[in-house]
């Protein structure tokens, strides 16, 4: 481990304001029920999507909120990257029901959705009018989450991620008292996962731990969590991918995920976030797909700014981890070994490697580049990005 | 950096529920108005002890407070180690000033005075009805603190530690409602310690990152804090005792005396505390002297119980430590090296280096041992003690 100075970075200054409890453990999903009772459920509403119906695992939180005397309305139609279509019907659900609690079960849509319900339920209007920060109307209801996939950190973080009905444009919808009361993090839910969704909320997971990591807002508390973060996930994913039934892995692996979204809250994200939501957004690429396409090539961009900050992070890497670094590593900076680590769990994890691949046309890169360009995440990267060298960014990633 | 296995500890089950916002930074005590008022205070009592008072602290405060307009009584006789009879004390003020918020600024007395008032003032009776845990009875008032010493990381915890008036029994208050809503963080206020407090709180602050780090109670996110304590503390206290007016080493031992607070709250504390506590009840020795003494003597006994978790902690150990890791260190084991660290800093501080130098008498170690031995903290230590061992220690450390 390398001697940290104790120079002018301990002085800058951070507002950390922790709002979610984290009850973590095999099985601890049975406590699902107690817990909405503590906290004063009496009529809640349990958002899901029908692949996590089909998994069991609804069922035994259906049964350990029975247990628990708490009357239970299932809203299991969550769509992926939920939009403001989905709010409204969790909406009218949630008010059929009289609800005075959430819970939400299921990847970051799940969560997401919860939260963009509890905006609306709680406020009135339509979830636009919550685009921003701060925008909420007065109390919102209490929320218990559990996330079965380990990936978005949603569990972790203030913002609800909507995207409008018709125009498919993200909408990031903040507010601290949208925050989780609880986050149930119980790696038996993660085990269900295909591998293709072990993969790409692994991936987006480890783009998290990284981006965080150097933002313009990041501070002693977000890098903490980042390395923290990025010290399990990398240790994680080359597992989980070969042996998904590695729970230890599996716990590694959420609880990276759940520090990385930590790391986001107070940090925020970079370009590579800002360069995947338009491919998401134009060609429906799946978003940890988008993700590890474009990191390795932001890492490199980014180096300039961050070298050291990258030389932390690649020093955590575990010395069995696959990409091996005695080929002729030693050469390489730590933003390419940090780069050539991401495109190695990206090949491990089988997805593509290149934006031809996903039939991304290089006729549009430009009209691409100006959708990221606009995105606000782009705003905290650390080294400055415009349509310019986004554009760039897209074509150093066309054919890679 | 060591590869960490992904092994079974990863599925230890863990239960952490943050309750404290912290608001680090130079000058950030300027926002205790601003913060005192978002809160709801109205009319509160600020907690302080007569040498802060002198130093000009409490001034900028009580501007701030008034600036925000907010009605402020200031009690400023908290007593170190604070008594049951200073709690009714504060607690008569409290009741005349009809107070609804309460503010602590000071050292671990001023706070765990501050929190032994709340307990008493919202719940009645004495100070001993909240002896243990969760006896808190009904709401609390809100309390915001600004420690002045980067020591006990009280701020970070739900316990008072107030002693008995007459039998100097120190009882532990603990229930979550008791905790911090917000903690203050500014190293500017810890400047102003006299090296002898800086010394003994430092080494306090030290001893709680390496006891939490290895006790029965500890899981992922208390280890998390308490390495980070450790780098932070290992690195800042052989600079702030020669360089008292360095303000990023001086943020860094606040820092580092926080997240080892943070830590205890998670994961308790060992053997040290116990052993420490008869010493200042009996012969009024220092806290932090008493823990400067045992803290080595207690490494090297548990050293057979948790030998990889004190190397993961003596990796950490800046390498341009004073304790210099070459004279002949390559031999030792990481809990040899841990215990000469902290000799070295406990000698680097002029503390005495023996229990012989503080007049406590040998023919008393026996009884003093019996004391230990009922102390609830000693429950918590990785290896088990007992009164025969705690008076081994006691021996090792007479005249060491």
């Amino acid at each position: 481990m390398t001697t940290r100075a104790l120079g002018s970075e301990l002085l800058e200054p951070f507002d950390y304001n922790p709002l979610t409890r984290v009850v973590y453990g095999p099985g601890s999903i049975l406590q699902l029920g107690k817990l909405a009772r503590d906290y004063g459920a009496s009529r809640l509403v349990l958002f899901t999507d029908s692949g996590i119906l089909a998994t069991g695992h609804i069922d035994r939180c259906l049964q350990s909120l029975q247990a628990a005397g708490v009357a239970t309305t299932l809203f299991s139609g969550v769509q992926p990257n939920p939009s403001s279509d989905d709010v409204e019907q969790g909406v009218q659900v949630a008010r059929e029901a009289q609800a005075d609690f959430l819970i939400a079960v299921g990847g970051g849509s799940s969560i997401d959705c919860a939260k963009g319900v509890n905006f609306v339920l709680t406020g009135g209007g339509t979830i636009h009018d919550y685009w921003g920060v701060g925008k909420a109307r007065g109390p919102m209801l209490p929320l218990i989450v559990a996330p079965t996939t380990a990936g978005t950190g949603s569990e972790a973080q203030s913002y609800a991620l909507i995207s409008d009905a018709k125009t498919h444009v993200k909408m990031a919808c903040g507010d601290q008292r949208a925050s989780c009361k609880v986050a149930i993090l119980d790696p038996e839910l993660t085990v269900s996962m295909p591998r293709s969704v072990t993969a790409a909320t692994g991936i987006d997971a480890l783009s998290h731990a990284i981006e965080s990591h150097v933002t313009t807002r990041r501070n002693s508390v977000s890098q903490s969590f980042s390395r923290r973060a990025f010290r399990l996930l990398s240790q994680a994913l080359p597992v989980v991918l070969d042996e998904p039934a590695n729970l230890p892995a599996r716990g590694a692996a959420l609880l990276g995920a759940h520090w990385a979204g930590a790391a986001i809250e107070n940090s925020m994200l970079g370009a590579t976030h800002a360069l995947a939501n338009p491919l998401t957004a134009t060609y429906g690429i799946t978003h940890g797909v988008a993700i590890g396409i474009m990191l390795p090539h932001v890492i490199r961009y980014n180096e300039p700014a961050v070298a050291s900050l990258y030389a932390e992070l690649a020093a955590a890497l575990p010395s069995d981890a696959k990409f091996n670094r005695a080929q002729g590593s030693e050469d390489l900076t730590a933003g390419e070994v940090l780069a050539c680590y991401v495109e190695q769990v990206v090949r491990q994890a089988g997805q593509p490697t290149n934006l031809l691949e996903l039939g991304v046309e290089a006729s549009r890169l430009h009209e691409l580049a100006q959708a990221a360009s606009v995105q606000w995440t782009g705003t905290f990267n650390p080294r400055p990005v415009d349509a310019t060298s986004l554009e760039e960014l897209y074509r150093c990633a066309f054919s890679a």
